[in-house]
């Protein structure tokens, strides 16, 4: 069972506490009355979706004795222009370095990632399109 | 457009920085070699619900003249048991306390919230059923 408890502080900016223990400021943006001291909550889905596809793609790159330098995962998301202005596109580009890294290696790591393992993509794609990409560099 | 970059630290922490300026650190669970020191990615969509419910309804009640002392938002998510342990269901509850507070005024702006205005509900339900509730103490 997944949990969080998500406290008012002031204004529109609010604390959550995760179940692990963990704790984040989100804030709205100035437009909106927010001070801006803390992501908005649409983009906690873009990190999360971010981190638990970097997570699975380190955990099988490193099975498979990759020599991954860095890792970095580039995400965006297109919200629909009426309310409720769910997200309606997200892209997610994965950008590796490494020495001697095999091509195969790295599309089958992305690969399992986005079609089996992560539950971040599988939660959000029954609305929102997830593209995905990877370049080696 | 939303935008966030994800990038590798060690183990499985990762940093999420967001369009907005923000950082934080999600790692995994020890029980798959992480270290715990941030929240589950899957933690964040809980966080992300609570907080853009959260701020929808706190909006709406100072627009209704409403003396709000506190507001707490607790956000439960189900997984699925098989990969991709998807978040099949959620649970979300306000919590909330002041002077004066109209029920009325509370259960609409719960509800605008829930099936209005909450870009995070409408992006999640695709996959995750999600029930609320709320309490006035």
């Amino acid at each position: 069972m997944l949990q969080a408890a998500v406290k008012w502080v002031d204004g529109l900016q609010f604390v959550g506490n995760s179940g692990t223990g963990h704790a984040i400021v989100v804030d709205g943006e100035p437009v909106v009355g927010g001070k801006n001291t803390g992501m908005r909550p649409t983009e906690l889905l873009l990190v999360g979706l971010g981190g638990c596809a970097g997570m699975d793609i380190i955990s099988i790159l490193q099975k498979k004795k990759q020599q991954v330098a860095s890792l970095e995962i580039n995400v965006k998301g297109q919200k629909a222009a009426e309310h409720p202005k769910k997200i309606t596109e997200m892209e997610i580009e994965f950008v590796i370095t490494g020495k001697d890294l095999s091509e195969e290696a790295i599309k089958k790591a992305v690969e399992l990632s986005m079609e089996k393992y992560c539950s971040v993509k599988a939660t959000l794609e029954g609305v929102a399109k997830i593209s995905f990409s990877y370049q080696i560099l």
